[in-house]
């Protein structure tokens, strides 16, 4: 290392100092020991995966025996904790469970000991792979409790939910700094997953005093006894929108233009529109997300950018020499430099990681504008729009696949577009501060600008012919005679074109550059967004997270159009209302008029059928799309109703009730027209 | 150093051995001195800039003599060199010019002295300005010169174009070798100039012969009378295609869509549709810089490679072990794995340039292809198909600006392409070769093996998890009756969905990755071509070449509708045999029963005029395109046809072979059912 010292300013006459003992940046580092909470994380997992296992067998106990005395064929799902093709469903119970569980997914990874039970290191991989389905199993109850609708449901889960959310807290409180990653780390990350339980601590109690209050009438068939569904429809039909057609000869003005591109980015809720159920859980997930994304980037690095600028010392200024970079001959002057860059750099991380943020945000939102319109639009029939070709919306095996991991994808994306975004942003954010920001306040360095100075001539020239093509298309080339504009002067034009060839071909590679920015920039910003394609409109399936996006549309639109849902609800009920009628009128007149009514009631079944058949037609010629679904009809009906299916085909089983089918002919035509 | 020395390996005992002067690739480098041709640069351009001087003066004297013995008011265009909107005229002139001046300009970066005349090296800059106005006006008498149509200046233009070739030829044979870049680039850089100075040189002396041949009746008007619009429109009535509607139900098999896909990417001329003059420039100027840039790339670095390779000695030992890179302990060894790994680098490097120059071809058919369909599309009135909206076909500022600039802007985008190409897979086949083929040969350093190694249980769950979904999916979950495919045993669909969340979001993050991936390769491949847009359908219109090309095509498409061209080249056709039958009927009858005439063909114009109305009727009824241009409708007929517009509105002013209307209005009709 002589030589190096040898070529070290002289000045710096610091007498023992070594290259190999200089580590400038040396503080005492705040040792934190590893902490123990009292509520022993290993003894609390095997008690609470205990009781779990005690909860879902008195659950499975009281279904049967609900099973039995009711008599009815519709077992509550207690294995299916809960109906993502839902829209009316209460979505606070299953969006919790699911924020909790993308909590715990996302400390897997952190986390020294993935699996509470054993601290074996080696097999560490193993374990993680093992708690991957460990924790869906140990949450599970949490959504079971509240499938069954009754009483004991709510009660085993307001006790189970306690539990989970008073163990955390108490061992957060016991042990609120960790040595992982920042010392507040671990008690930061999991407020997400304190809320969420707090939620449905909260939850539980509130629906079983609402359920005490109430008589116990709710079954699984309670989604299509919703007001929500006749709600949309009634809407539907009554609200006709000042027709603002795309096709309308006048331009909307700038300012109109800025605010409607505004507004499309800011989602206000509407009434009568509710979002399925995965969505809402897509986005409460994706906001986990970002909220632990970005804990992870301040936590990992903030403290211990800020650890090093506080450690600055004198010895900076001979590291630095060591690579012949002298900042200033005084060597506080060094330091009171180094680290005011160092603080710069610190903004700017700080800048990139809040404005990724700011842009996921906005992403989300605007997401949920677009799912929102997506989804009224395929409801109304308008594929064309929403994919830009004609789609079968029918479910096929990728597309439940997809569905099935629609939300996963959507928290995943969200979390690879946010470090995508944030590394991007810092090194924009670099170089725009000490590339451009910092020269010119401190008015040296400014090599950018000197190159940009030097070239100066060029740009003139480049921006001068632009405007040259500019203005002389506007006055010459252009001729607009009463509101027609035409070529003129078609020599003047040609001779220009070709005079400035070799010009617009530097312009050319200016607009690529600009084309290449453009593009990235835009990619990157949008690439936590499944909602769109982030490729050209002919190759857009191409895009995998947009292939995912349309097929799980396809099954939510197919399997829970809510207009089909209302009349299917409205089917249940005249049919419950029907048999309900026919059976008191039994039991009051006796059957000694039976064969005469029998009779009657044929005749009125005919004339029904008949109307039924006219109706089915008109709604067919005003729903040209469910066409398609009808062709391959075979009668089942009982079992897709109670199902809650949307088969539209299965209106044709239905004639008595038909007269209802006007309403959704009504409907769909309300908009198509 | 001592220090660094003490760390060097003890066995490397070479007495004399310094890091200062050991530079282990310096080989003896063979001076090219600079070369002076004969035919002095300088001297030359001073000759040619006079005589193409004086050739601009006889042609414009010529052009002035023949307008007034002609008497007619169109002047042919000398200073609009060629039409560019034009299908029919003959394109290698104007395209052998562009592409001279193409290659000029690319030389201009490179060269010394951008302008002959000046050797100033302090203002180069102003210089390189100067000179790309320079030369456009130097080569400008090669285009002039055709557009007389007369012998002079067919004449004119073969010494001019013989000049310029044996001047250039000559140049190149007496100083082959320059010591820029690479010895020989100087020659192979020139070879697409002599190309196309050579093509001029034989094209004037054809065209004279030509013309010599037939009587001189040709006009500007030519173009109209071309038999290739009526041939057009011929073939649009004849052709009855097999439909082939994109909304039918067969789905095309796997074989087929993969055949359809290659074909789409192979370009087939049609001898009934030529493209416009610019686009023909376009493809040419584009090819000749994927030439250049090719050339570019490789001479720059190939030759150097290669020296330093040759140049690799035992010394490269102890450079290596410098930085404590111990490859064998044999110097010789080192020698041969140093030398090995370097062929390696050249060979990825020539690949990717190989590479990007095949990929850049692809594109640069695919994108004749398309500009023919969307041609085709548009004159058809398609244009939701082409923009994905509506638009309005007519001239505007800015499309008229990107019109100008377009063939400059796509040679520009095909520089840019091929130099961010270029570099992308040159990293991408480094890392392939340095990361898994050799290591694969070599049986070591499989770092990549290793941790994908250790993984496996990892892939291996993420891999079944996927199966199981698919499998289960497709056995259990989606229930086939008859035809139509519905959902089945949602619980357990519900269940497994919630259940594999987290390993689902483990998939999406590697889903993530191959988006981006995925989207990346797309838009560095794609980035050389206009006429798609690298955004998403929604917002095609910011990426800057896409919209430059979708103004383009809006300018081509109204100004050279083929159909109304050869409506127009019908109604001159018609006008001339009626002045010219008229005046001979005058002339043999005399004027005594000019009355009775007059009669008559009042009558006749009534009924006339009446036909033409309904037939003009029916035209707009089958091309309502048509009846926007119509609205402003104000008699301005003379003008507009002998400049050769297609303001279809002038149609109503030419009642008198409005019989032709039925003919285009018949043919929209055939390709618009």
């Amino acid at each position: 290392m002589s030589a190096t010292e040898d070529v070290a300013k002289d000045y710096y006459d610091y007498p023992d100092w070594n290259m190999e003992n200089a580590v400038p940046t040396k503080v005492p580092v705040q040792v934190i020991p590893p902490c123990y909470p009292t509520a022993d994380d290993r003894l609390y997992h095997i008690c609470i995966s205990a009781i779990s296992l005690v909860v879902m067998l008195t659950l499975a106990f009281l279904a049967r025996r609900m099973k039995l005395v009711d008599g009815q064929k519709r077992v509550p799902g207690l294995l299916s904790p809960v109906n993502f093709l839902d829209h009316t469903q209460h979505k606070g119970l299953a969006v919790a469970v699911f924020g909790v569980l993308f909590c715990k997914l996302f400390g897997l990874v952190i986390a020294p000991n993935p699996l509470p039970f054993t601290t074996d290191q080696a097999n560490k991989q193993y374990w993680i792979i093992v708690s991957l389905f460990y924790y869906p199993v140990l949450y599970f109850p949490l959504l079971a409790c509240g499938t069954l609708r009754n009483a004991v449901g709510y009660v085993l889960g307001s006790l189970l939910s306690w539990t989970h959310f008073g163990v955390l807290v108490w061992q957060k409180a016991d042990c609120p700094k960790t040595p992982e990653i920042y010392k507040y780390y671990s008690l930061l990350a999991s407020l997400p997953q304190v809320c969420c339980l707090a939620f449905l601590s909260f939850q539980y109690p509130l629906l079983l005093f609402k359920g005490l209050k109430r008589t116990e009438k709710t079954t699984a068939g309670e989604d299509l006894s919703s007001s929500y569904y006749n709600d949309y429809v009634k809407n539907i039909l009554k609200k006709k929108k000042p027709s603002k057609t795309s096709t309308s000869t006048e331009k909307p003005t700038l300012v109109e233009r800025i605010t409607d591109a505004v507004k499309s980015y800011i989602y206000t809720p509407e009434e009568v529109f509710r979002f399925p159920l995965k969505l809402a859980i897509s986005g409460v997930v994706s906001f986990t997300a970002l909220y632990q994304m970005a804990l992870v980037f301040v936590a990992s690095v903030v403290p211990t950018l800020q650890i090093v600028r506080q450690g600055v010392n004198e010895d900076i200024a001979f590291l630095l020499a060591g690579f012949n970079i002298v900042l200033s001959e005084d060597r506080a002057e060094v330091v009171r430099i180094v680290v005011h860059y160092m603080w710069c750099v610190e903004v700017c991380y700080l800048s990139a990681i809040t404005l990724s943020c700011s842009v996921n945000l906005v992403m989300l939102m605007r997401s949920m504008v677009l799912h929102r319109s997506n989804l009224k639009g395929l409801y109304r029939g308008d594929i064309y729009n929403v994919y830009n070709c004609q789609r079968n919306i029918r479910p096929s095996r990728p597309a439940l696949v997809c569905w099935m991991g629609f939300t996963s994808f959507q928290s995943a994306h969200i979390c690879l577009g946010m470090l995508i975004q944030t590394i991007v942003f810092f090194l924009c954010l670099l170089i725009a501060v000490f590339l451009i920001i910092i020269p010119i306040f401190h008015g040296q360095n400014l090599m950018l600008f000197k190159v940009l100075g030097n070239m100066w001539p060029f740009w003139l020239m480049l921006f001068s012919v632009v405007v040259v093509q500019h203005v002389t298309t506007r006055f010459c080339f252009i001729k607009k005679s009463t509101g027609t504009r035409d070529l003129h002067n078609r020599g003047c034009l040609f001779l220009l074109t070709y005079l400035l060839f070799p010009v617009n071909v530097l312009i050319g590679v200016v607009l690529g550059a600009w084309r290449l920015v453009i593009t990235a920039l835009f990619n990157i910003v949008h690439l936590g967004r499944m909602d769109i394609s982030l490729l050209n409109r002919n190759v857009e399936t191409f895009d995998p997270a947009y292939r995912c996006y349309a097929h799980y549309l396809k099954i939510e639109v197919s399997q829970s159009h809510p207009v089909m849902k209302a009349f299917c609800g409205m089917m249940l009920q005249f049919a419950r209302q029907d048999g309900a009628e026919k059976k008191a009128r039994d039991e009051e007149e006796g059957i000694q008029l039976v064969n005469q009514e029998k009779k009657l009631q044929h005749k009125v079944s005919i004339s029904k059928r008949a109307r039924g058949h006219w109706q089915l037609l008109y709604t067919l010629v005003n729903n040209p799309s469910l066409v398609g679904s009808r062709k391959h009809f075979q009668p089942q009906r009982s079992e897709s109703f109670f199902n809650g299916t949307l088969n539209w085909a299965e209106k044709e089983g239905i004639k008595k009730e038909a007269g209802k089918e006007t309403e959704a002919g009504k409907e769909t035509e309300a908009v198509t027209n």
